[in-house]
């Protein structure tokens, strides 16, 4: 097991230098969209981890592929790291420059680049944000339903194989990317995949990319599988006596085969948040906010199942939300879940843990968890995508407190290593990023670690495409 | 794009020696376990395929992980192919022992070594096959819905990505293996996945393995999603006046959103070699063959939606099988199309294509590629599992008939090129094997095909992994 505190991952690197040679290269080819400036420098080097701001020397500012081939063409050139920038919502450290080099930011390649709905396919660029895309194909009828919460980029979200709240019906990024397009390590073009369904052909480089952190290339086009809207969509909200009653509800759910497309835990502390933050004024007790996706009887028909299983176990107050204005409002609160933590702690900052386990674990870990939470003192909360299995279990600790943050890493080291043991993973949706490198290896084993290795190697024997991330070179 | 006639990919290859120390080295260790009978080799240099048969120099019959291990930490020290064997079902030549070498079947490694039914996964020996699966976890209420036709081996469907008539609704091997225990090239054992749904640990190694049809290590252990056994399964025909209407039904079932367990598309030829074979006494038109599973309401409601939708474009005589026994009969029939096909026309060998289109693509690639087939004179038939825009068509040729053979490869080439040119894949579910390596450099380009190439480097540096297929070295 790897010690508690993982700054070493961050302070394990020399940083290169930026010659002055592709300095002026960068500044003759993009021109202002190239930026040294401190304080565009500095909000490139930070996300929402909790480690220091780690600044890239320079930021490019990319419009397209072909300026995204340009900038790491040079890099490889100069052996320069290269850092995707998509919305800065990575919350594990993806985005700071542990050894310096250039920011490639996305954010401004914000073109639908083509929808399909006759075969329920979109593709966009990287800096497409899924609020951006939902508003653009909404009058079509279509979704796309990942959710991580953050708004970000449908790039970042590819990268990081990010999934959040209607993962458990729609499943996760890893699922409904179709394709690719990504600059290499070489600064080449490849596109992955294709726009068919499903394929046999060679080596799967979608799911390699899907999760790679940028650690590979540089993913500047998404094609995504979309979905009809459904007919009917209902939301409800059921208060229970215990967590350990909402998550054994969730069990129940899950098993029976109930093809719930949401179904999140709050336990009383995210309630409180939330209540204070978005003035919902819901009950103060752990609940589940779930949301069923079908034709009206087939909504109505899990609801009913679900209200069934719940009764049982105790669970009471089954509130509706069956208007799109009181669904958006409850689901804007529990996003805003992160906000609302910290400003009810002000000075204070996340530190946010993300395990998955095979369900039936999920009561055990959740409970011991909560009990080493409670005894600390450290003000948190929880929050998961419990159909899943997948939990995040938030400790706000004061800003500069280096007892609290070392408390906090030792909580979410011994719930990690917790669910490692019961069959599950150190992140189920968050990524490695510089936070989890020791888990990863806790939990793939060092062959199979070696092996991620031989591939950086093999497809980036420069080691520029963001370095020091998921494993050590 | 490449010549018509795949044989280079055979007979491009020198065989490479077995040294007498390592035959010599596999009998200690395996005893009668290892064999290099004519007979036995033979039957394993053979496929589904129309290659001829081109046999290792010996078969090692192995029982765990840990005798695959001996037999590639041998043959990595020697520097000898190995090819793993699981029931010959391939179509696409991945078996044929072009440079010679070691066959490792994993016949006999069928435990189910571990179902966990309150998370809905199962742990299985690479030979246990998707009968021997069901049959298995039918009594606990659960079900594996991967279905190929064939009863292929479950590392033999991981390996090559398989998927069949159910994966419109449950998706592929990609969607549903959790994890793998994986023999590397240099005789470890790493283990990818776990038992989470989901995952952000890392590159995605699991899904590496998935599709890498035997050239990247071999799958010993595979684990699984499982399903809960519909509440209500029920089956329907109905016939259409053409191929062109059954098809247009199909994308107006998909794209509405419908949750189709199958959706079969069979030709009047097929159905007419159905008919001869299993005595089903169906009407000879193109028909769509299609299964529902849900609650009772929701497999009637979406049955009314799909009659609606049918009969609007012409569908009639929709016919029930509600009776598992009427269900089986159906699809057992249905699977058995390719040896239906094979005893109607004696002394033929089938030449089946496998691409897949999206969806709004499906009419125009079989319209124009039944002309072509009517045509040429050749019998042919067509399956598909058309809600995937994934379809087989199936030449049949004379044995040993090279002009025929030609012809019909020359047939699928057009078919395969139409397919890339619609966005769609020169494979949806058999793999590249040795037949369609040209096809691969089209599809995904020369730079996907290095970087894949790239990633075989770097872990298979001596190049034994079942050298030969997908990409040249």
């Amino acid at each position: 097991m790897n010690a508690p505190l993982p700054d070493h991952a961050l302070t394990a690197h020399a940083r290169r230098p930026l010659p002055a040679a592709m300095l002026d290269a960068l500044r003759v080819r993009f021109g202002e969209r190239c930026s040294t400036v401190a304080a565009v420098r500095e909000q490139h080097g930070r996300d929402e981890s909790p480690f220091p701001v780690t600044p890239p020397d320079a930021v490019v500012f990319c419009e397209s592929t072909e300026d995204v081939a340009a900038v790491v063409a040079l890099a490889s050139q100069h052996a320069v790291p290269v850092i995707p920038y998509g919305t800065g919502s990575s919350l594990e450290g993806h985005l700071l420059a542990v050894q310096g080099g250039v920011s490639i930011d996305v954010s401004r390649m914000t073109a639908v680049v083509r929808v399909n709905p006759e075969d329920l396919t979109v593709t966009v660029q990287a800096g497409v944000t899924r609020e951006q895309l939902n508003r653009e194909i909404k009058d079509q009828g279509l979704f796309f339903p990942i959710d991580p919460g953050a708004n970000a980029s449908l790039g970042g979200m590819a990268a990081t194989r990010a999934s959040g709240t209607n993962a458990v019906r729609y499943g996760t990024m890893r699922d409904n990317v179709l394709g690719l397009t990504v600059v290499t390590a070489a600064g080449e073009v490849i596109r992955t995949g294709t726009r068919a369904r499903k394929s046999s052909a060679g080596y799967d480089l979608t799911r390699l990319f899907v999760g790679s952190e940028g650690t590979l290339g540089v993913i500047t086009e998404v094609t995504l599988k979309l979905y009809p809207l459904p007919e009917a969509v209902s939301a409800a909200i059921c208060h229970f006596p215990s967590i350990a009653s909402a998550v054994d509800a969730t069990i129940q759910i899950i098993q029976m085969g109930v093809p719930v497309a949401r179904c999140e835990l709050l336990d009383v502390n995210a309630v409180r948040f939330i209540n204070a933050q978005s003035k919902l004024g819901l009950r103060e007790s752990p609940l589940l906010l779930m949301e069923f996706h079908g034709s009206d009887a087939g909504v109505k028909e899990q609801a009913e199942t679900v209200q069934a299983i719940a009764s049982d176990i105790g669970g009471e107050d089954f509130q509706w939300a069956s208007t799109p204005e009181e669904r958006t409002r409850l689901w804007t609160a529990r996003h805003k879940a992160y906000f609302a933590g910290m400003s009810m702690n002000p000075g204070c900052r996340t530190v946010t843990t993300d395990t998955c386990v095979p369900i039936s674990r999920l009561a055990e870990i959740i409970e011991t968890s909560v009990a080493e939470a409670d005894a600390s003192g450290l003000p948190y909360y929880i929050v998961g995508h419990v159909g899943d299995g997948n939990f995040h279990l938030a400790y706000l600790v004061k800003e500069g407190d280096v007892e609290q943050r070392a408390l906090a890493e030792r909580l979410s080291h011994q719930m990690v290593s917790r669910a490692i043991a019961l069959e599950g993973t150190c992140t189920g949706e968050h990524g490695i990023g510089l936070h989890k490198m020791g888990f990863l290896v806790d939990e793939a084993g060092a062959g199979a670690v070696e092996m991620m290795r031989q591939v950086k190697h093999a497809l980036d024997p420069k080691n520029i495409m963001n370095p020091g991330k998921i494993f050590a070179w």
